[in-house]
């Protein structure tokens, strides 16, 4: 006789993993491991009771000696609270863990930090600073990660302001990295410049929209104009919403242009999409000015589709691995922990953004500019070290040094 | 001309640290790897984004899969708030971090077990609980160290009832297992036994005391008496102090002695210290009942002399590596939480740590067995399988397993 079927109870349930995708998952993606040997009394005197306690007074003697005898010099936490994961938005802090785990693995792989994913089980973003603030004594840096705005703002600002390591909320900050990256070699390839003069429309107002449009502030842009499913940011819509939108509004579209996002893109030089998928028709983009820039990021649906942009714009760059130009975060957060932490950096400053996205864009030379290559790959073997070296001198620079 | 000096603010100062203890600290003690390879494109889509998706995608829909799928099937936070360290007392979390790096290098060294360090800048219980509550998500297992009593009594009662993986304070429990492990080999050496005949005198009320004490109850003891600085415990002095005193004094001291450690030790079979260095005199010592049995646990200075004591007890036990008979809780912890995570347990219970002990005690054989070695070597290989099975049978049996 046949042996009976499974109760539907017993089969696992839940969307289809794919088997290439079930084998790199199993058991997780990370371990912890010793780097000292235990084979002994006389390792375990060593490295436990009761040599360890001379390195425990000299710590609480001279704190600073934490920075070099623990793994706090190399470590960061990637925190995230599971609310904006990936596409797949609120899915709380166990389902989070893949991506924390892969970032670890990233920054493991290409810049050696020992990065270790905490998942939170918790949504107040004071108790959420509370609790980062908590953790922060064994980490180097911390990463955060997949946090819905506007509650992000909030968590970073004030972990920010209250700790002495450097705190980065990647979403944000990363990808207006990268995007400062491509941009510099996109107006180099076509001719214009990150100043006064460029015109840069940038559509989805949420954690990387408003990180994209302050970096590029930042680096000299002056007539930029924020549009999300309203229409144009102006300071009087701003008004009615929260204070980083207010703050944004104030800060953009000098020239005070209202409406939909075709009055924006008139004339517009550079459209940089971090929204959702499908946004911006043909039509629209037909209103830029010659030799347009489009960065299309919006993953994995792109806000228009990358063959028809390139009919109608000089560069165009998305999210995607499989197109050309590839905006992708990777190629600045390993870099970057890695100068902050051979730095001791106490802080991540624009400054040193700044510098990591003028390192990320230097990787490509006058030769190898394209309009399909304005940034290089993630597995450029040239990229970690020379991130790391630029925000390295930058924290030496700024004095942002743990004493 | 010869260089100056250094300025002396510039020499740094504190405690000295050997060459040999610098040598293993530096820089840390773990490293924080990645168990898959990230050599192209196709394993950063596999490794992170778009396959990683797949995977948070399935835990969000079926949520026990994350104890398969991540790093919280073999994790172990190892937590504390730099309040009672070793014999260092209140350090703070910075300083804190070598111990926990330790225990970290042991439970990976000896059961392959990830543990990471988590060193908390908090001392308020509710906080502390509330803390280490929101960071369980991506643990197996918490192993509280090196928090101060009584506060250490209220931050595990707490996350025991709130979390639903296993939660083990190791100076609590750890201490107890290997004292009844030990315990249970002493006695069979003198042909008495675990049991209401047994008088067993507890000096030291902290929480390795109070945890000691409430494990020889479960295991069989009856006429158990408590002693601290103030003399024996009893019901009536117990009613004076918080909720965990009152409970043991309720518990313990059948015959209702009073008085010095003295009227305890008239008779007693086993002395138990768990105190501070040479509280004991051989003139007390020689109060007990004929075939005694001392453990003098103090840390680095014993409750009495072990020399001195063998000339009046049968068995000396210390925590010390440089005597006989080093009861010593590396014996416990790595082959429980390996125990723990191979059956996915969601608790620990008293008849686990029960099974422990014995599991321990069993590896000295009748033949081996001698007042000068009645507990296995941490080194023993066979101590963590034996622990882990004992304990994952145990789990199972009791149906606190994870589904």
């Amino acid at each position: 006789m046949a042996p009976l079927p499974a109760p539907a109870s017993l089969i696992p349930a839940g969307p289809a993993i794919s088997e290439a995708v079930h084998a790199v998952h199993q058991g997780g993606k990370l371990a912890v491991t010793a780097t000292v040997a235990l084979r002994d009394r006389d390792d375990l005197s060593l490295v436990y009771t009761p040599g360890v306690a001379q390195v425990c007074a000299a710590i609480h003697e001279q704190p600073s000696l934490v920075r070099s005898l623990t793994i706090k010099q190399n470590s960061v936490a990637v925190v995230s609270d599971g609310s904006a994961v990936l596409g797949l938005g609120d899915i709380g802090p166990e389902a989070a863990m893949p991506v924390m785990e892969g970032k670890a693995v990233l920054l493991k792989h290409l810049a050696n930090v020992d990065g270790y994913p905490i998942c939170l089980d918790e949504r107040d973003p004071d108790r959420l600073v509370d609790i980062v603030a908590a953790i922060a004594p064994g980490f180097g840096g911390i990463n955060l990660e997949d946090i819905s705005a506007p509650r992000c703002f909030e968590v970073e600002g004030k972990l920010r302001r209250r700790l002495r390591i450097p705190v980065f909320h990647d979403d944000q900050h990363g990808t207006a990295v990268v995007v400062l990256a491509a941009l510099r070699n996109a107006v180099r390839l076509v001719g214009k410049h990150v100043g006064p003069d460029l015109r840069v429309v940038v559509q989805g107002i949420g954690a990387a929209g408003i990180a994209v449009s302050e970096l590029l502030l930042s680096a000299g842009v002056v007539d930029l104009i924020g549009v999300d499913r309203a229409g144009i940011v102006t300071p009087r819509r701003a008004t009615a919403r929260d204070p980083i939108f207010r703050r944004l509004g104030k800060r953009t579209n000098p020239r005070n242009v209202v409406g939909p996002i075709e009055n924006a893109l008139d004339g517009a030089d550079v459209f940089i999409g971090v929204s959702a998928g499908n946004t911006v028709s043909v039509v629209q983009l037909r209103r830029m000015a010659p030799r347009a820039i489009v960065f299309a990021m919006a993953n994995p649906v792109p806000e228009i589709d990358p063959a028809l942009a390139r009919q109608h714009a000089a560069v165009v760059a998305t999210g995607r691995s499989d197109q050309p130009n590839q905006i992708n975060n990777v190629l600045c957060f390993p870099g970057l922990f890695r100068g902050l932490l051979d730095a001791g950096a106490t802080r991540v400053s624009t400054r040193m953004k700044l510098a990591a996205a003028t390192a990320i864009a230097g990787l490509v030379s006058d030769a190898e500019l394209a309009h399909d290559y304005i940034i290089p790959s993630p597995f450029d073997e040239r990229v970690v070290p020379s991130v790391a070296s630029a925000v390295a001198v930058t924290v030496r620079r700024e004095g942002a040094v743990a004493t």
